[in-house]
């Protein structure tokens, strides 16, 4: 039973919610940048880009920052995150983190060190070293972005736009871990966890690619699992229905949490996949082995539309085929 | 003959160019971002980061920006920039740029629009597809940072580090182009030339790595053709005597360009490299062949120090033993 949960209220949540309005398309810089390459699989729209490299080889590369109100309210955590949204980019796409490059423009020195500092605990704990970058001084702000090179064979890959219709829906999330007290937004299962325990959490992702468990995945970002689900199905052109009560979560009352903030957290590790029916008690499994609870959600449709059911009541929460969150360019994670 | 040249200005003027005393190293940066990594081949220090593939295969890395005076000051051409730095790090490696992803703040849609039409437009001339991005809408500030995957095979790699004793110094500029009308360091000769033309000047660099004709080299950036020779030296802990004379230049009198400020620009086409003196015409023949004027300036040798010489003066522009240029983070340009 999730206590004092509502459609209504859950679906306007995450509708409203800034993560995802953020993700709005700029449609005419993303058709101006698109230049047709017969080596480029993927690009906008996937979490990483897909580059085929010999004969069955692919090259992902990412790229992706945090910038000013997490800088300056906590520069250790965004530069963990600066590393660990881009070593998410690479594993929803069923690949293998290779080496990062960093970009940061920091106010002053305490903000550089410290987002230094949390970029190297997260390279050195995911094991992806950071490769070289480059350095804006003495800028009147502070971001940090981070891009990313990884590897996958052709035949492993995991897309967002591939979930087909009867396809189940799967939702991973780590929940062994804290609201984070920078950050009310993010949910931190992983600065705690042994180097170990999140390097096999982020392979699970390639083990499914290869052994062709999933349909499409995302991992979960900035607009938590439901807004992510939507952008899945948009690209996808499909629709879904999800039941609430089935949504992975902690002991949301112990820790004073409402649900509703609970779905549009960025959790430290959390992925959104599509399966079919007969393998979806062995990708919960998988997740299961290294500490992520995976459950079924709901089902993937052709209706375009994504709505919430919880207790016999069903709400729409994104129509795609009229109002896209079109996540082309993706946001940096920030607290509101 | 030089016009209004002397050994001393030449050398005040490079030693003491923001392109040059910006590259000092932010030492506790570089060692604590630094992991071992078996596969990581090269990292900062060179003008890409490079990482073993499987076993004959390199995969290049880099990142390079460009922020606020130039983005302000012209949009579009610091778009333009902002790939074709890029593109240079992978050349000067002797690799082959494949895809790049942008990440990119602007403080409005003017800037946003004109920047993204200067990446396209170089993105299109040289055959680099933009693969993915990040955007920072809404930002009090202006930044425009790319990141750039190239290949090269292991053993047609140039490194910056590889310099010996008794090699030539080699530089090679496109001389046909004009100081851009924003920046009066930047000298354009790449914005009026043809794809083909663009792309052949770039592919000279992949054949030398490939035919194994140079024994290091880096692209000319910021710190202009003197500058870049310092940070190539010091990274092979060598030293070099060069001729003023012998450094390809246009007819400066012509344009009214001083010979101080024309040895400070960064070049559209440019690159520095050593070589045994049996390949020194035919690397100088292959510059040629595209377009590009290319000469021996000088001679590598082991003092650890770069000295300019003009009418039998010479002058030290770098003590590099105790005075490193350290460019590990490189900066975007700018204009002064």
């Amino acid at each position: 039973m999730v206590k004092d949960c509502s459609t209504d209220t859950v679906a306007q949540a995450v509708r409203e919610y800034e993560g995802v309005t953020r993700k709005k398309m700029i449609g005419n810089m993303i058709r101006s940048l698109r230049i047709e390459s017969p080596d480029v699989v993927a690009s906008f729209g996937e979490d990483a880009a897909v580059i085929r490299h010999n004969a069955e080889d692919a090259l992902l590369l990412a790229a992706d920052g945090i910038w000013s109100r997490l800088m300056e309210a906590d520069p250790f955590w965004a530069g963990y995150c600066a590393v660990l949204v881009n070593v998410h980019d690479i594993a929803a796409m069923g690949g293998r983190p290779v080496a990062m490059v960093d970009i940061l423009s920091a106010t002053d020195d305490r903000i550089r060190d410290e987002v230094t500092r949390g970029m190297v605990a997260a390279s050195s704990q995911f094991g992806v070293p950071i490769v070289g970058g480059h350095l804006h001084p003495e800028t009147p702000y502070s971001v940090v972005d981070v891009a990313i090179l990884g590897t996958a064979r052709m035949d492993q890959l995991i897309f967002s736009n591939t979930a087909e219709e009867g396809d189940r829906v799967i939702a991973a999330i780590d929940l062994d871990g804290r609201v984070h007290p920078s950050c009310c937004f993010n949910w931190d299962s992983v600065t705690m966890k042994s180097a170990e325990a999140v390097r096999a959490q982020i392979r699970v992702m390639e083990d499914l690619g290869r052994e062709h468990l999933v349909t499409a995945g995302k991992d979960i970002s900035n607009p938590g699992v439901i807004g992510t689900l939507g952008m899945l199905l948009e690209v996808s052109e499909k629709g879904a229905v999800i039941d609430l009560e089935a949504i992975p979560r902690p002991d949301l009352a112990a820790i004073d949490l409402p649900f509703e903030q609970w779905v549009r957290m960025y959790p430290g590790m959390g992925f959104i996949l599509t399966a079919k029916e007969e393998h979806v008690e062995e990708v919960c499994r998988r997740f299961a082995a290294v500490g992520m609870a995976a459950s079924a959600i709901g089902e993937v449709d052709g209706s375009r539309r994504l709505a919430v059911r919880y207790l016999d009541r069903e709400t729409q929460v994104f129509d795609l085929d009229h109002n896209g969150i079109m996540r082309i360019f993706s946001e940096g994670e920030t607290c509101r």
